[in-house]
Parts: C-alpha cells; sequence; structure tokens
C-alpha cells in the first residue's frame, strides 16, 4: 500500500550545536519513495553524505535558538513481510563479505556474552529461519514493554537481565542473539503503520539463506506496511538524530497515514 | 533562490527493455532537496543503488507498452557560481585519492589526445584557475551551437575537428582540455533556470585550490541556479536513463521555475 | 602452481614527475599472494590508497634523476582458467549493481560503436557462455599480433578497423564486442607464466552466470598460470604505472617462473 | 628504520571452523610494506576482501586438525610519532565525513557513559591535542597494566571501575575518553618495536586538526618503530583472527627485529 509518514522535530538550543540527521529514507528492493520532503527552519546550510551503512547523512550547526525539521515521505511499501521458514542459515564461509560486518558485537548488542542465552533457545531447532523466528518469539514473550524502563544507556544485557524495555531494547536483544549463534542481524529504523501509540519505531533483520528478513519482537507478529528510514549495527549507529551539545527537545511528533486517494503529483 | 524542476519521460517499447535511471539529486554543499518526487506508471519494482560516483541510480525492468516516468523537484540552489581567479591548480601529488579518477581519459574526453590544443590555449598563463576560465572561454567562443550536429557518440576530438556541437559536446571538450593540462574534471547533468529552450543541460566542474568549481561552455557566463542531478567522467557515466533494448521516447517535457511563494509544505 | 614474478622498472626524469603506480596485486578467490615485495630507490614517501576498482595505487614525487621500483611476488594461482559453456548470460535487470560499471563504454573501448560487429560474430549462438568464447575467438583470428602496430591512443574501434594490435588491444576489442551485447566486461593486467616473449600481459574478464571469467584473445587458448595486479574498465584505468610529466624509461625487465622448491618463509 | 616482525599461529579444531584473519598490514603515510609474506598450512582457499575500516580480512574454513599461519612482514617506519601541542580539536562541523563514525560508542569504548571522567581530566585543557594527550596520560597514571586482569568481555567501563588491564584496555579506556569529548578515535592493532614481553600490541589514534595522531597509553611515552595491522572501533572490529567456531590456539608467536643489513632483496 501507499503510506504517508511525517516527522516533525522542534528543538531549542542555547550554545552553537552541530547536529547530524538520518532522515532520507531510500529506495529499495522493499520500498519505493515516491514523494519525499525535508525541511529546516532556519535553513542553514546541510551537508549531506553517507555513511558506511549507506545511509544519507546530513549534517548542520544549529545556532542558538530554535530548530525545527519537517520530513514527508510518501512511500509504496509491502502490506506483509516475507517469511520462509525453511530458509537455512547461511555459513560464516559463504556469506558476503559486507554482511560479516553484523555478525560482530557492538555498543548495544554484546552477543560475545549472550551465546548461553541463544543456545537455550534455539539449541533444539534446525539451523533455519526458525532459529531467528524463535528469537524474536522469545524476545516478545520474555520482556515486557514498559515505557520509560530504559535511557540511551541500555543494552541487550542490561534487557536480558530486566525483562523490560521499549522497542528499541527489543530490537538489540534480539540482534544480539542472533549474532549469539552466528547470524548477521541489523537495526532498522522507521515507521510502522498502525503502531500504537504512533511514534518512531525499530526493529531488526537478519541475514538467511542469502538475504535479509525483517522481524520484529514488539509487535506481536512481524507485520507489513514498514518504512525504513536507516540501517547500522545498533542504535549508537542509527540515531535519527545526534546532537553535539546541549539541547532541548520541545516537541516530537510523528504520523503514519493512508493517503485517501493516491494521485499521481 | 528555490527553483521547482520536472522531467516527464514517456516511452514505448515492443519489448522488455530493463533500464537505469540516475534522476534523484542529492543535496550537498550547493543545492538542498526541499522536495522531491518520483513516480513511475506503471509501477514496477524498483531496485536502487549507488554507483561508483555516488550517484542514487534506479533500475527497472520496463514492459512492453507505455512507460511514464515523472520527477519533480524542489530544491534551495545558489544565485551565483563560485569564482576564484587566484585559486592555484592542485599539484597531482597532493590531490585527494577520489579526484585522481578524474584526471584519465574517458569514452569521450579523449585527453590524452589534446595535450597541444590545451597547451595552445592556456599555456602563457598562470596556473591558476585562470587556465580553466580559459578553457571555457575557447570552447564557447570557437564551437558553434548547432542543434542536432552531433549525436551519441560524438566525442571531444571529434567536437575540436567540426567545431559544432550542443551542451554535452561543449562540456566533453573542456573537461578533456582540463585533463590534458592535470586538471581533474567532471561532466554534471541537470537542470538551469533560464535555459533557452528548456531542457536538461550539461555542463562542467574543474578541481582547483582543493574544491570543485563550476563550469559551463554553453553559456556566455557560467550562471548560478542550477540543480544537479548526476556526476560522472562524461556521458557515458551519467545518462539519466540508460535503455538496455530498443524503445521509442515519445515525449520528453522539462520545466525549471521558480515558485511563487515558499510554502513549508 | 606457485609463481615467481618480478618487474622492475627504471625510469630517469629531469624534473619533478608525480607518479602512481598500481603494483600491489591483492589476494581473491583465484591467486594466494604468499610474498609481496616492493623496493622504490630512492627511497620516497608513497601514499598508498585504493581507486574505485579496489586496486592498491601507490602514488609517489620523482624527483629528477634516476628512479628504480622494483617489486617482486610469489603467488599460488591455477594451473587452469574455469570454462563453462552452459552458463547462461545474465540479464542487466539481475546484474549486481557493482558488475553495471563495467556495461558502460569506455576510453578505449566504444563498446556504443560495435553493436553490428558484435552482433555479425554471436547472433547466432544461444546467450550464453559461448558467445564471450565466440567473441574471443573471433578477436583471436582476426586481428594480427604486430608489436608496435599501436600506441597509447590506439581504441577498439581503431583495431577493428586495423585488424592488428598488441595485448592490450585484442584486449580493448575482446571488452568492447561484449559490452555490445550487454556483456559486463573488464581489463585485467598481470603476469602469465611462458609467456613469450615475457612481458606485462593484458587480458580481458567477462561476467557470465553470476562471476567473472577470463578470457585471453591474444593467447591461441586462455591458459591458467595468470597473476592478476589490476582491474579496470580499460587501459586508462590500469596503468600500473602513470607518469604526469616527462620521463625515459631506461629499463622495463619481466619474469616469471617457477620456483624450484617451495619452503616456507 | 626497518623492523621485521614475524607472527605465527597454531591453531588445532576438531571441527570445521570458519575464520577471519586481518593479517596484511597496508601501505599508508606511516609505514611502507617493502616486503609481506603470508603462509598458510594446510594451504586452503582464501578469500580475501575489504572491510568498512579498510583492512584486507582474508576468510578461510579451517578443516579439523592443525592449522598455521605465518605471516613475516619488512616495513620501513618512522624512528618516532608525530605530536603537536597546538593542534586545535576539530569541531564536529569540520571533520570528514568518514571520521563521524569515530565518534560514536562502539562495543568495548561506551563513550555515551564516560562523560564526567573525561571532564574531569580534560576540562581545565584547551581545546587542543594536549586533552588527548592528558587523557593518554591519565590513563598510563591510573591504571594498572595486570596481565590476565581482563578477559574479551572487558570494556573501557569495567576498566575505569577495576583500574586494570592490558594494552587493549588501556586502548579502549583512551578511545572511550576522546570520544566521550567529541574527538575521534580509533582502535589499532599492530607491533611495537622493543615491547616488553613481545606481543602484538594496542593502541589508539586520535583525530586532531585535520589527521591523525598515535597514542599509547600502555607505554610511558609514545614511541616510534610501530608496524600497523588493522584499524577499527574497537576489539570486535580489529580481531587479528576471529574463529567461528571451538579451537585451541597452542602457540602463538611474535617477533620484531631490527635486520642487520638492509638490503634490496
Amino acid at each position: 500500500m501507499i503510506l504517508d509518514a511525517t516527522c516533525q522535530l522542534d528543538y531549542q538550543t542555547t550554545e552553537v550545536v552541530p547536529a547530524i540527521f538520518m532522515l532520507r529514507p531510500r529506495s529499495g528492493w522493499a520500498q519505493w519513495i515516491m514523494r519525499e520532503e525535508f525541511y529546516i527552519q532556519p535553513q542553514v546550510p546541510v551537508v549531506e553524505f553517507t555513511d558506511v551503512y549507506g545511509n544519507l547523512c546530513q549534517r548542520v550547526v544549529i545556532m542558538p535558538g530554535d530548530f525545527h525539521v519537517s520530513v514527508k515521505y510518501r512511500v509504496q511499501v509491502s502490506d506483509t513481510v516475507d517469511a520462509d521458514p525453511c530458509a537455512q542459515l547461511t555459513y560464516v564461509q559463504n556469506m558476503p563479505p559486507d554482511v560479516l560486518h553484523y555478525l560482530l558485537p557492538s555498543r548495544y548488542c554484546q552477543s560475545d556474552q549472550l551465546s548461553s542465552l541463544a543456545e537455550s533457545i534455539v539449541g533444539h531447532l534446525p539451523e533455519t529461519f526458525e532459529r531467528v523466528a524463535a528469537i524474536r518469539t522469545w524476545v516478545h514473550q520474555n520482556i515486557a514493554y514498559v515505557s520509560g524502563s530504559s535511557d540511551s544507556s541500555t543494552s541487550a544485557l542490561d534487557t536480558a537481565d530486566s525483562l523490560q524495555g521499549v522497542c528499541r531494547d527489543f530490537a538489540h536483544l534480539g540482534i544480539a542473539l542472533c549474532r549469539a549463534i552466528n547470524v548477521p542481524a541489523r537495526m532498522v529504523v522507521g515507521f510502522l503503520y498502525q503502531l500504537h501509540p504512533m511514534d518512531l519505531h525499530a526493529w531488526f533483520e537478519a541475514f538467511i539463506g542469502g538475504r535479509w528478513f525483517t522481524f520484529d519482537a514488539t509487535e506481536p507478529t512481524t507485520r507489513g506496511n514498514r518504512i525504513v528510514v536507516a540501517y547500522g549495527r545498533d542504535a549508537a549507529d542509527v540515531a535519527l538524530a545526534t546532537m553535539f551539545g546541549s539541547f532541548t527537545m520541545q516537541n516530537m511528533y510523528v504520523t503514519v497515514t493512508a493517503p485517501p486517494i493516491v494521485t499521481h503529483g
């Protein structure tokens, strides 16, 4: 279906704050960006570059005062996500080199510490897509969604211990457990239609049988109708906004709607 | 100023034709993409990727019948282009590695064959920006703009011989002459406000004093108000549409206008 | 088998000459660099970087006087090259994005001008490996190897006309004909065991059925025992030495031998 | 001076173990690889690729039994490391895009948690090279080098707490403190002449005034005569050997010597 998504970010700063945004989704095999708007106010100069994960990043210098960012996307997305229970896990020796990176532990996904837990969840299963599906289900069933229960320092290890968190924590734990069984996994941030309450969302992808599959441990099932904005190893890499200085976020407003009539223009 | 640009391409094919488009401009230090629309009809799957020059490319498979592409951009651009007559040419040993590529001869820019001509144009000048300015002026004054005088096989050597061509030929000759004096030069395709008659346009950039400068050999002077869509070594790299099969282009329609009132949304 | 290759280049310059060498072969699926030596004299500073094709490049500034480069490799190579007559040509829509680049015309390979010739050679053949094999055979049988018959400006079009050339011309024509039928093709420079007379060598690779295959139009058959030093679109990209200034090459000496006894160290 | 370094790794496995080595140093502005040898036994196929940090990686599949890796380098290195007490810290807005990556927290360098400590160390100092020098000195003076006091899960936070570690822990803490004050920092693994006891070594680099500088928090001072083998965000990225399975390391032997007489060949 076609989705309209908007995100508005209102900042206030009292000093000069360099910032990096990651707010230009890219078209890919699963989504087509039909329309994209990106306004900043005041209109300061922006340098756009691509990071090591292929994300388009926007660097600005925010001057003291108010700063507003407003993006709006119209995207054709898939109503469902692919699943292939029979897909074999890819052996490390057969992975494309650019995927190997996603096997390594990272800031919030200490996969090197979670082998026992991962093994206890998937040890009895065949070496297929089923293992990642089981990890997703385990995280969904064992972690309680508690708004405000975590902060920017909370890692997968912390979540495995506290058994509570928000979407990014669910994703981190899912990713860390996948890597612990040698399945490449990466963080995705973006938008999900009919998410309640509406907000930016985070989920993960796992590399199985030669391609990436989508998994969402926060939701009861992994529904479709997602807009991917950025990929990375974990939340350290895919912050949609990174501010290098102190600021107040005065407002953040996210909408995802289905446009009533599709027109070309 | 803020520019609105549109480009509509209508194709008809009688066979399955894979095609690669290069129609997503990127924000950079000289332009900010405020809004971008990209519609294709019928809506076939698109794979987007980045080429070696950093251009966003869209690959589709066109089925027999009609195929329409329509893009629309709102871009904040600069009213003028930078010029720095005193900027020193960069020595090869001091060029950033990713610039060296633009010193090499390419399909339409046989710089290895144009040393004598280049030397005759710039030999008496200091090793500065002036040399490239002189090349631009020479091309502008010595090549006659004759619509239809060249085709897709015409190279800088041909143009130096026939002394006529269209914007892409002017750009190719400018590029080849720059490379012949060890100045990195690249082709740019995009839109120019108030171009007469309105069409897609091509010009070139040269690397001088540590940065790229814009030069347009077709126009009397190098005006501002340009939207860059893609970069490459020459037209072989930066075709906005490459079709791998036979087709009829039924219509191509380009507009560049200044929106009457700037609104945020 | 294991090969020892050496290449010695002796230059003399009367001015400061920046130069870029491309003399570090990389290990890959078809060769393993067991030992590599790279000496320059005088030992001036070297900056090493990777170009867009993945080649390791060495940039130096040669001071007036003598300059010597000496490389020596011990490489494990394959005795034969792969061939798969049944491998299907890959459709453009299924090619990996980084391969598409090798479909485009380039300085010495004007594939856009050679469609008729290519069609006449392969038109009757199935869309498989056979087509490239036929191109290789046609080039081998129709082009006369004449030392000194071409120079650094000779392109595939020239060779198709003059019907004579050296190894780089054979490779350029093979590449251009492949691209003319939408088969990605790239230039390879390196060493070939038992080449007569011994020298640096050039051949080409074509992308068929999802992988690259080796073709040598200069030799009666495409033998194994090759050391790949660099890849590119054509000779403009893969010059093993590019000098930006005037120089005299006083000596160039190449050897490829099979070491009598393989020792570890 | 010229250094000869060797590293021998002897493994024993009872199962098939995919492994990735990172054992090919690259030439750069501070080192020139004059000779390099890389032997493996048994000689299984190797796939070499470049990771996101530019390191050359070697992937192999180790079969049950013994597996030996032996590398040997002759490298021209600098006797000293550069220092520039007056170099200004680079503002985030002026950093080259590929450096920004090294500002982010990573598996072993939780810079987001170490702001207070960093501030207490450097808060009184000018925003120059001095700040990183102070971090290096602080780590060197406050962390005790205790062999065996840490393991593969030990992070900078752990080290800041336990106040003991080995070279990789010293590097991790130095890196994390740099990033905490918005100075890009990366991990380096390699060889250091006259290290006691001789072993592989780890240190860090910080990006100041537009370039990378070398810092070694383990040693009393940051001496020269280093061979860089690989770069990364932290030890997760730059393990010289990553084994995906169980194995026994039977022997690891490292030497760094100055060759008695320099010969060319």
